[in-house]
C-alpha cells in the first residue's frame, strides 16, 4: 500500500497548485542517501522552495514541522538495513535548526481552507527528522536563498481500514493541504523577497521531496 | 457548518449506491419529535432498509451502533430547549435492542473498501441514542419485517480544523461508507429473505435519516 | 504481573471501608464459570452489595459501567481456551441490565475524592460485560433485594511501564476509589430501604468479586 | 490546587533519595525571571545535577526531555502577564541544547521500578521549554561540570479529576520517579567523573527545580 505523503504528492503533481512550477522527487529512505538524492535534485532543478512530505501515521492533522533535531535514533532499520542509534546527521552540525517555512501562515492558510492543521515542534528521530535536517543544513551551508521545511501527513482511510482505531485524512484533502501550503509559502516569499528583488517572475519554481519506503 | 452526518447523507442522495431506490427524511433534534418524524417517515414511505445518522465528533472512523438503550440523559438540552436525565425513551420498554443491521458484514465492506470502520456498543445517551432505540422500538413493534440501524460519522475536515487535534473524515470517504453499508445490508437482506420471498424484486428499497441540529 | 484489577481489590480487603463488612471471591476468567461462581458465593455470603471489577486497560479513570448486553463475542479465548463469537450469555435473558449501582452517587463520590471517575455505557463483549450481565441477571431473577455493579480499573503504572503511552492508575489510588464507591452505595442502600427496614443492623455486607486471568 | 510537578517534588523533599544532598527552589512562571532564579539558585549552592520539573498536563507518563529550543510561542499569559509569541529565550543563543541528562538509562531506570516513562522530544514553547533551555545554557556558557535536564509530570488524580478523561499519575508514584531517575543520573555523573576525579566523596548534591504558576 502506498503511504499517505506518496498517495497526496501524487495528487498534487497531477493538479498543481496554480502559479508554482512544480518538481518532485522521491528519497529513498535510506538514512544519508535520502540527503544526497535531496541535494542532487536541488542543485538540478534550482527551486526556490522545497515541500519535503513524510508519513505521520498517529497524527489526526496536516503538521507542519518548526524544528528538525542534530539526531537519527530509530528502533528499527531503514529501507537499506541500516540502524541508527543516537547518532548526529551531521557531525559538527548544530544542534537543530528552525524551518524557513512561514509555518504560521501555511497553518492558517490551510485552516482557512477547512483542513485541520497544526504546527509540530518534533518530527521524531527518524528518516522524517533526517531529511527535515539534511533540507535545513544544505539551506544553512549551501543554498541560502532558498527556503524549506517537513510536512507531516496522516494515514490514508485505506491504512487506517488495517489497524485499529486511528486517524486518517482523505489524500484528496491532504493533497489540497499541500497545495495550499506551496501557495501561502510562495506568497510569504514573494511578499519578503520583493523589495529586494524588483523586477523579479511571478513563476517561482516550488518542488516537493517525499520520503518514500521500498 | 453542516454536520458531518448531514453532508455525507447529501452526498449520498447526489449519487446513491446502485440498486437501492432511496429516500432520505431530516429529523428534528428534538427529543420525541425526532422518532414521531421518523415513524411518519417509514409510513410514508415502506422502506425495506433504514439507516439513520449522526455526528460522532471525536470518533476517527465510521462507527455501526450494535446496541441503543432505553435512557435519554443529556446535559445539554435538545433543539426544542427540552434537558432529559436518567429518562426512559419508551416507559416500560425493554432495556436495550441490538440492531437488526447485519453489522460485522457492514464493517468488513467498509474496511474493505478501504474506509475505517469498527462495530460500536455505544451511541452515548442523547440524540443519536435516542433515534437508535426509537427506530428499533418501531421494528420491534410495529415493522417486523423493516431492519435498520445507527451510524456515527466523524467530524468532517473543516469542523476537525476548528478545533484541537481532532480525527476526521472527508464528506465524499463517509458518503462510500454509507453506500457501502447500504449495499451490503440490501445484500445480506436479500441472501436473508430469497428463500421465503421467491420471486420477489430486487429493487430494494433503502432510507437514510439524518439527525440534524438546528 | 496481576491485573490492576487484583490490585486493587487486594488492598481494599486489607483495608476494608469503615462500617462495610467485606467479602471477596476471585472468578475464573471462563465464560459461564465465572457466573457459576458468582452465584455460588453469593447463595454463601448473602450480600446487600456486590461490586465486580476488571481491568479496563486502555481507560485513563475508574469507569462505572451502567448496562451489560446479553452477548458474549471475542477475538481471543478465555482462560479455558473457549472462543465466543455472537453468542448470547443467557439464552432467552434480556437484551440487556442497567446496573442496581447508584451510579451517579458513586461516580460523584469519587470524583469528590480527587479521583477521576465516569460513568461508561459499555463493558464490552468478553468476560467484563459477560460477568456484569451475569450478575445483573442473578439480581433480576434469583436475588431481587441485592444491589451491584460492574467497575473498570485502569492498568497499574507498571503494566503500562511495559506498554506505549497508555494511562495508569496507581493501586492505592484504584483501591480508594472502590472504598468511596463501596461506602456511598451502601448509604444510598441504607436510604432506601431505612423506611421499609426500620430497625435494620447498620452493618451492610458488601461483597467484591474479580476476574482474573490465569 | 497544587501543580502536579510541586506535590511530586514536595514528596521528593520529604523522602529524598539515598546518597542525594537535595536542594529545591521554586521557580517563578515568569519568562525570564524563572531562569534569574534557576541561576541564582546554581550559584548558591552549586549542584553536580539540576533536575528541572513542570507540569505536562495530557501525557499519560513521566517524560524526560531531550531538546530544548531556543523559542518563547505561547497563547496565553505568564503569572506576570507576559506574552511572548515568536520570540528567543536566548538573542543569538544557539536554537537548540541536547540535554545532559543520560536520558535513556533515567527512563531505563524509571520503567524498572515499574513506572511509565518516555522520552520527549519537545517541551512545547512555553514555560517549560523557557526553563529547559535557560537550564541548559547556563551549563553551556557558566557551569560546564554541572549536569541537567527537564521532566514534564502528568496531572494528580485529583486534577483529573476536574477535567475529562485525562490520563493522571499519583503524586506518590511521579516522586518515586524523580527519586529514581536522581540516582540514576549521579550515578551516571559518577561512572562518567570516576576516572578524572578518583578520590572524590560520594556525597553528590542534587538539585531539584520546579516551575510553579501563582
Amino acid at each position: 500500500m502506498l503511504s499517505s505523503s506518496l498517495e497526496a504528492v501524487r495528487l498534487v503533481v497531477a493538479e498543481p497548485p496554480p502559479g508554482a512550477d512544480l518538481d518532485t522527487v522521491e528519497l529513498p529512505c535510506v538514512f544519508g542517501d535520502a540527503i544526497t538524492a535531496l541535494r542532487r535534485a536541488i542543485v538540478g532543478t534550482e527551486p526556490d522552495l522545497v515541500v519535503a512530505t513524510g508519513q505521520g501515521g498517529s497524527r489526526p492533522d496536516i503538521t507542519v514541522e518548526r524544528v528538525a533535531i542534530n539526531l537519527d535514533d530509530a528502533i528499527g532499520a531503514d529501507n537499506a538495513g541500516n540502524q541508527r542509534t543516537d547518532t548526529p546527521i551531521v557531525p559538527d552540525g548544530p544542534t537543530a535548526y528552525f524551518t524557513t517555512l512561514p509555518i504560521k501562515r501555511c497553518v492558517a492558510a490551510i485552516q482557512e481552507a477547512g483542513i485541520p492543521a497544526t504546527i509540530s515542534h518534533t518530527a521524531g528521530t527518524f528518516l522524517c527528522n533526517h531529511i527535515a535536517y539534511g533540507l535545513a543544513h544544505l539551506i544553512a551551508t549551501e543554498f541560502p536563498r532558498l527556503r524549506g521545511g517537513f510536512v507531516h501527513i496522516p494515514f490514508t482511510p485505506a491504512q487506517a481500514a488495517e489497524r485499529e482505531k486511528r486517524p486518517s485524512m482523505a489524500s484528496a484533502t491532504a493533497a489540497e493541504a499541500l497545495r495550499v501550503l506551496i501557495t501561502a509559502a510562495l506568497e510569504d516569499l514573494r511578499d519578503d523577497r520583493l523589495p529586494v528583488e524588483a523586477g523579479a517572475g511571478n513563476g517561482s519554481k516550488s518542488w516537493l521531496s517525499r520520503k518514500i519506503r521500498k
